[in-house]
């Protein structure tokens, strides 16, 4: 797709959905808005691409606040933010323990964007990041701010639109066009790491995600990995509505088989997270510990959930698009045993690495699209400008 | 105030008593200094609001320096310097141990702000800030740097400008004028908080500044918590000066009598904080914790000094202005007993908020101030050229 | 020199050898690459000091990674890219530790300049930063990337050229020219410092470019503080094509006799090094401190190892130019003892703050020699434009 493609299509003035809003699940866009996205980053990508500076800041920042430190993501809003002229501002990590109205106020007095990642705790971390979302409406309609800015999710424990968006439109470029997604086969999969202790967010939001668009997705897990209640029932509902299909299974190998994309992936149960919840909001660190440590030792059980060459000669004419979202826990590169073989991961590591470059994109269209009223417009007058990003 | 009220008002070229000056404390400023950074904040408040960019810098960098943690205070400096065009470089906060020539000059090679922050102890904060400054001129004479960078004071033990000048420029919006600002009553009072052991500078620096400008102010605090010597004397003198008024009384509820605006803000005494100045260069820690424990349990005798909905009935027609620096101890929200009710702060929430969002452009202003020989011809220079901040 | 002088030696399109290069270590650039930084960086000194913007970029990222805090170059870093436009984002200093290439990968998506200091093992840290390097140009290879960043080393184990050439430059301003360095007595000095562990990267830095540059160097140390192997002998070879010399003696004195330019400088002998390096690896943590107790007692032996004012009036005309990659441990000012007497340190400061000035645009001469195919147009440009940078 290139530039002048994306750019014919993205909404106008009347058209989007998107101006003012914020971006905390994928499941309160609709599919317009989704694509929206997808092809404002599309569009960005191609600019810079060609040396064309798309920024339309001359001055703002943007916030960013990460309850723990994601080196990928946190360059993905700095750089992404940059592109558009902002500048950007880490706050504290810990800042969520403070009056949350105060911190919602403080941070957006002058921000175009604010990023959060706060995936901790199941459920509260989803809570926590609307509750600031509404708190800068608030701000807002009290007059305290004369322009919102967007609250974007960065990872929560229930979804990770960043992510998940970036990764339809890679595969939408892969595949030549977000039509033709329409009833390929998709495998997500659970996939065996040392820590064990990852977040639901990858998961439960690219089924939710995909299953939008016609794809053919297979969940698979060890019995027990259960997502969130209510996630699969998305996710067939969807696929009932666009045409597609949602199927689970305990195998590995019935997932790949055929498969045209493989997602692997680590997750840990909802029951565990839900006790861990509940066990730091009474302060028992010294049972979490042991309740990861058993966690650990359980998962052991499924140490062959790992993505070798064999696994991925059983796909689509053997060579299926692989999608991760970083970092990946490779068996003999970080660990003893992990999520993929050595070879798996050396064989697409350029395409990982490209897949996690839409990122930035995607986080600046977000930008574009809720505080451009008229998107096509602000588009054509960066096309027109056509200011070089470098000379 | 509108921008083009502002905007006629601003110093010209032999007006600018700011140019290549520091802001470390109102009372080495006059008091057209005061003014012009108070309306350089409406000015560059309103053309914000309008969606005009003041950037002034085609590239810099603004270097802050924070003793300890200061969310609002760090937000306003990034978004303030942001807003002209300038980078933030937060530099290390434990800097202040190292050489001070060499510090104030590798912050200030190509530096065109730097924000301090350093109120831990006693007059050595201002001191420090002030030797940061001295050296910073001692590069420029020596020909280390071709343009100095303004210094300017973000909270130090004795003052604290930008805060007071936003207060003050806010009031100034509130009652229509800077003029209208004459003869209003103004309650600065002590309030009782957890904590204890906040600084001098926000009570020192209002007390400080609003009497110069004709206001009725009472200062109320429980027996033995003292300022620093010589600061009720100045605050007498500027009312005098002024034809305002400044009195201190033992009761909250005697000050916020008929005031018009509401102050409340704890503060340790000065021979507390002498104390621990003391036992902090003795390195005496554990005594440094008793003594802290001491002024806790000795300030639960005031507990009752709490701004409730009661004493703001007592306001003039019973709606005062209520001005915090932020952030505030507010009961039953953050802390058991705190400077004011739930009910007080939320009613008041946006106000407060609004006060805040005051600060970036004040630190704005002061470095138009400081850099521009002439500022009302820069801020010509802004409107003419108008370019959109975003579109 | 002017910075029309500099234009006009700046290489153009078929001579730039640094386009889409690396700054690893001087000696893998030619003399004419060395000659076009020192250039850039005098030509860029010029223009900010009439106030002209030399902003190239219009978005974009500069991604610094320090295993230390080191303040000054972090700073010049910063200040550096800026100045051309590109915003500045610190990673984590432990990110060494993730999969290499996913770091150089995902730092480089969108960064046009990527700087690293990493100085803690002997040759291990000159690996890690060329991998890196390797995994840009890797990533570039397979499309992840379109735009390839510099990768600029801010010190490493074995070189730190920013600073060396930042040195270079000052020495040519200061005696009016490059070529005016032409068998000039430069005496590269070690002196005692309370710490005695730094690296070993300023001093076989130093001679490693100057012998290349005709000029004597006398390198002058206590008996066992050694260079790593391989570095006398390359500084003798540049010192014979050259025409210059290169000599070792075990007496300050002796070096600095009708010098007119001495480098104190405090470092660590090989051996120590490569054992500590040893120590480290194998974790054993009690006998690094232990290693570097004895260093240091050993270290006592050379106290008298000290710039002093008497040394100083042993170099030509007793005159010498001081130069030091501070921060500099000064006798009586931060330590009992150190490498320089606080009246040496207090006459030279602001020679010594200028030197330092000079690495910020030594830094945005790389990345403009590396991102521009053609300099000169490009400076050119910058000229013609002439963009105030504030106004």
């Amino acid at each position: 797709m290139k530039f002048c493609d994306a750019l014919n299509k993205l909404p106008g003035k009347e058209e989007n959905g998107l101006f003012e809003k914020n971006f905390l699940r994928t499941w309160d866009m609709s599919d317009d808005d989704i694509k929206a996205v997808a092809r404002g980053a599309c569009a960005l990508k191609s600019l810079r691409d060609e040396n064309v500076s798309p920024k339309i800041f001359d001055s703002g920042i943007a916030v960013s606040m990460f309850s723990k430190k994601n080196t990928g993501m946190e360059l993905a809003f700095a750089s992404g933010s940059d592109l558009l002229g902002l500048t950007i501002i880490d706050m504290d990590r810990k800042l969520g323990n403070t009056n949350i109205n105060e911190t919602a106020g403080m941070a957006s007095y002058m921000a175009d964007a604010l990023g959060i990642c706060e995936s901790d705790f199941v459920e509260k971390s989803s809570r926590y990041i609307k509750r600031i979302a509404d708190s800068v409406e608030e701000a807002q309609k009290n007059g305290v701010i004369t322009q919102k800015p967007c609250v974007i999710n960065l990872g929560s424990d229930e979804d990770t639109p960043v992510q998940t968006i970036a990764d339809f439109q890679y595969m939408a470029e892969y595949f030549g066009g977000i039509e033709n997604l329409k009833g390929k086969k998709i495998a997500v999969t659970w996939a065996y790491s040392p820590d064990g202790t990852r977040s639901l967010a990858l998961p439960q939001g690219i089924i939710s995600l995909v299953t939008r668009f016609g794809m053919d997705v297979v969940l698979a897990a060890p019995e027990g990995m259960e997502l969130m209640p209510g996630v699969y029932e998305r996710a067939e509902k969807n696929a009932e509505l666009s045409g597609g299909k949602f199927t689970r299974t305990g195998s590995m190998e019935e997932a790949v088989a055929d498969a045209e994309i493989v997602i692997p992936v680590n997750w840990a149960p909802f029951s565990f997270l839900e006790k861990r919840t509940e066990l730091s909001a009474a302060n028992l660190g010294t049972y979490i510990d042991l309740l990861e440590h058993e966690l650990r030792e359980n998962n052991k059980e499924f140490i062959n959930w790992e993505v070798t060459e064999e696994m991925m000669e059983k796909t689509k004419d053997g060579k299926a698009l692989l999608l991760h979202d970083l970092p990946v826990d490779v068996t003999d590169i970080n660990c003893i045993r992990g999520e993929m073989t050595a070879q798996v991961y050396n064989a697409n590591l350029p395409s990982l690495l490209k897949e996690a470059g839409m990122r930035p994109y995607v986080i600046a269209a977000m930008i574009i699209l809720a505080k451009s009223e008229d998107p096509k417009a602000a588009f054509e007058t960066i096309a027109e400008r056509a200011t070089k990003r470098y000379f």
